[in-house]
């Protein structure tokens, strides 16, 4: 499917990348074409760490951007689709360093990350001076400056890119990246991102990338607990779900989690609840983040009352069956009837 | 200032009347005339008790569609200035029952409520048979409901239709009524309502009409602490506020009270966290709405896990000098740092 | 089983009975019998409302004491036991104040209570000047207030009189009782309660009682919660459960729940968690005792931040299954693990 | 002061050392002599690393029992007191290493001691096969389990020892000691923590002394603001403070703080809360504290929910002029009124 990339956002002054369908006349993806779809003669390879169920669709779009690949995955296993499609497969994150200046992580919890750069075999072992690192993994920010710290010491770039947008983003190129490192060097690793994602956003300093991710999210956990438990007295006190949820939409209790990804079953269609909460993303997903919330909120001294108290009703969800469902399964969470 | 009415939502299920700044050439306002703005021999008068910083500029919008007024209010300095425009000032809820046969009241609390309708000189004393009694104040739905139970009795209708808007809204006349009721008088309580709002929510059975104020108030309480939250850990965490902003209100995170009403200081212009927070919606009043929030809850036993603590952050914030301050405050509230 | 009845606390300006085992050459239990053990000849009978589980035991140690008993009950089952001991059955509150000029009340719910008082039927109809009405439900000290001003307005007396201890105490004699009202009638009301309870302790004006048991019972819930969390967390940390209760219990940590009925099973014999939480103190009690905290501090505007949330979370545990386990089952509901 | 020491707690299951003021003709001392007194011709030189508020009395009482100390503190200046004693002050910890194999430290973050430990000049770099490590200081469970894993690797032995009982205990050598670490060096541990504590705990494997001083304490703040809540709860409902505290404590809400640390100013003598909430134990202390218990919730998927609020709470309290008043003053917080 063709599209088209363009630097927006220059005038509102938020600096980030945008790839939308592209309008029948328009001339703009040849931009798109300089950035990211060099021919592949032109190309110099990419590294590649991690290659679970969002690095394998990510991996495969930069593929298909033309980028030659070097390939490490801890579980050999997630690596042969990739062998099979004539990428090079390596046995150290310190034989990827050692071949590629270009390395994208993306890698699920803060041990794993420190182990892939700091391990034994780790890419600071062979790192190449004035590589660029992109970490794509979703970890505490504290972690992220430690590393950029490591990687400035070998001569090299460190970038945290944490994601948004889950599986299908990912499979069609439309994750949003929120981006952060130094300000020179984002142009550079726009160039990767844009072919995985269709935002790429710069946030600041090393760090802020994984800020704004926490941020986002655990705003987005409150509210959508707050919206299970607005619809849920509503619904007790005698008003119809879907016209609660229009009065909300129209009022100032009006949230994402209201209008675009309502909790209640037979409010919204085409979303977790109208399909027993399978899909999107997942109750341990949402704990997760809450907990690098949670974490940076107490290093920082921060506040975070109702995002605490969000991050502990999660945690309880997992542990009552509620793991693999949608995060928006709290409303059925706090639904189920008292019975005596 | 011309405007134009319109009976919109017909074709989404929502049934409510909308008022929009009249377009040039446009010929609707002549429906609104049909029922609102007839000649003033043909109105019988309303009656209106309860004359605050909500009541009056409410009473004035009936006046200048021409409605004749019978007034009460406790304190009679309230009624000077209708009865020196000419409007009738009785002695008692009483006798305006006895002089008008549609009813609008506006008390601050569910006590001042049921006082003025059973107390010992209240509506229920002298209410004609047909009458209809708007309730405007925002009170607990089960009050509502046993009001309504008595004036039914007595052979009149009762009709709860709080607000929300706050007193620039009644001022313009574009407040948003949520109404609850027997859906027959529903066009009845219209042609009242639609004179000083310009939204007119039909929600359901008599007592809705609170249920969805209080529902959606306790979900922007909770959308509002958790945008605090999430904007102060954003920027210890080294986040420019209005890039912050910025992708929270294109990310999942969205929420009226960050894009429309962001509580920090210098990201938006014309929201009272631009001018210390002056103005608005008072912590207290967010405060006794969240009080309700929570008898509603606990009588229906509905969790409010979020609203609870919500509703005991605005208590707290009540003492602690925020009380007259726009409850989006609560971001000051959460910044002050620790010092040691 | 022989008992001793002595006024204690004196001293100590706290008021109250306390009966214990009697030492073997005490002759105190000589004030007991001029107070509760007068021979039946000399007793007026007592009316007693609510024979349920509490009031069923309550009453038959009234009449092991002597008095005869006016019984009424909604549910005329309820009154056959004592129908066929020659107790005296009326159909109406009333009529029971028509017979006896003391009556003990003990109902489930603030609106039973209020319906046996003021309904149609109630025993205010016929209630006698100088009559003592002692309502031993646990309601809202609102309505405790509320009903003792309709009681004096026809010129008899009103005390709150809630109770601690559960079946078992009442089976036993060995409830506590927390009484509000007019002190000179302490005395009075203390003949009586001293027969079903072995301590009565004089609050304070008219609402106390209720007042002090909702008290109690909030910080009962909040610790209960708080033991079974830093038990929890204490063993996922890897500490024995046994050696964890004792260092608490000679800490600052130390408290009820945690000393005399820890919420751990295999920590302590012969309290609920040592029997699967069988017996003891329901959570359902528990909750409905919260949502009468949650009122009252919201009428006073009163901050009760983590009595709040203990009341959302037994609110909870009631909808998830615990409802007719004792309230230390929190500590199960705590302890399921996360599954992926 | 003379002073009783005596192993306790055999019977009970529960191994820990006890001190007590000596009665008159107690032999008992001889004892803690053999333990703790021997001649200071036979004794070893212990370090003693960070001589802060509680280091300072904690070093001088093992002086007092007659050991020479090999002292360490960033800060020159807490050295000098000790260098005029006599004792031998060194210049860094790995010094602190080199000259003694019995070392304790006693410092105020994880970050710190990870450095006296792992530093470039730290204790590793030349500490002796053997050598018995006691680390006193209030840190993540997790960081004591890695610091004792890099220990071991060095031959040596690490046990996590944290204190109870602030400044005053560690002047009067009355300290509560929780000690994690191998059962066998547990002894070797007593002989010197003895003679600075009057409790010594063994609590399990390396780790568990921290896991049980953060139990305790966050257990202690839940306690200490439910008190908080439920007295001023029912001081506004119209109890008294010393009669409602007298409730408390007989009944089923008593904890150790509502009976021995009552937060009510007037309730109780020799408290802070009789002082202006000055002394005891500070705020700030306790925030730290329940960020730790946070910390090891989150990661060991524990749920915390009321420990969450109490540390969002205490957090907020640091920011609001409380930093530096004792944790007891929660009431005063919660106290202050709403004023309109």
């Amino acid at each position: 499917m063709a599209a088209s990339l363009r630097l927006r956002g220059a005038a509102s002054g938020l600096w980030y990348w945008s790839r939308r369908p592209r309008p029948a006349a328009d001339l703009a993806p040849l931009r798109g074409v300089l950035l990211c779809s060099r021919s592949m003669a032109s190309k110099t390879p990419v590294g590649f760490i991690g290659l679970g169920n969002m690095g394998n669709p990510m991996a495969k779009n930069l593929m298909k951007h033309g980028y030659p690949l070097i390939i490490y995955d801890v579980f050999p296993d997630a690596c042969k689709e990739f062998q099979e499609a004539g990428e090079q497969v390596v046995s150290s994150p310190a034989d990827v360093a050692e071949k590629a200046d270009r390395i994208i992580t993306m890698l699920p919890t803060s041990i794993n990350t420190v182990e892939v750069y700091s391990g034994v075999n780790g890419i600071l072992k062979k790192v190449k001076k004035g590589s660029l690192l992109i970490d794509s993994s979703t970890i505490d920010p504290a972690v992220s400056k430690e590393l950029a710290k490591e990687v400035e010491k070998m001569g090299a770039v460190f970038m945290d890119a944490p994601v948004s947008g889950g599986v299908g983003a990912a499979r069609s190129g439309n994750l949003t990246f929120m981006v952060g490192g130094v300000e020179e060097e984002f142009a550079a690793a726009q160039e990767l991102l844009g072919c995985m994602g269709s935002n790429v956003v710069y946030c600041g300093a090393v760090g802020t990338g994984q800020a704004a991710k926490i941020c986002n999210n655990m705003l987005l956990a409150i509210s959508m607990i707050g919206t299970a438990e607005a619809m849920n007295l509503g619904i007790r006190l005698g008003l119809d779900p879907k016209l609660l949820a229009k009065i909300l939409n129209m009022s100032s209790g009006r949230c994402w989690s209201s209008d675009t990804y309502n909790p209640v079953p037979g409010v919204m269609d085409g979303v977790p609840s109208a399909n027993n909460y399978q899909g999107g993303f997942g109750t341990t997903l949402m704990a997760k983040d809450l907990g690098l919330a949670q974490d940076s909120a107490t290093s920082t001294k921060s506040p975070i009352i109702l995002g605490s108290l969000a991050h502990q009703l999660y945690r309880m969800m997992c542990a009552k069956g509620y793991s693999k469902k949608d995060f928006s399964s709290v409303f059925q969470f706090l639904r189920e009837e008292e019975t005596f």
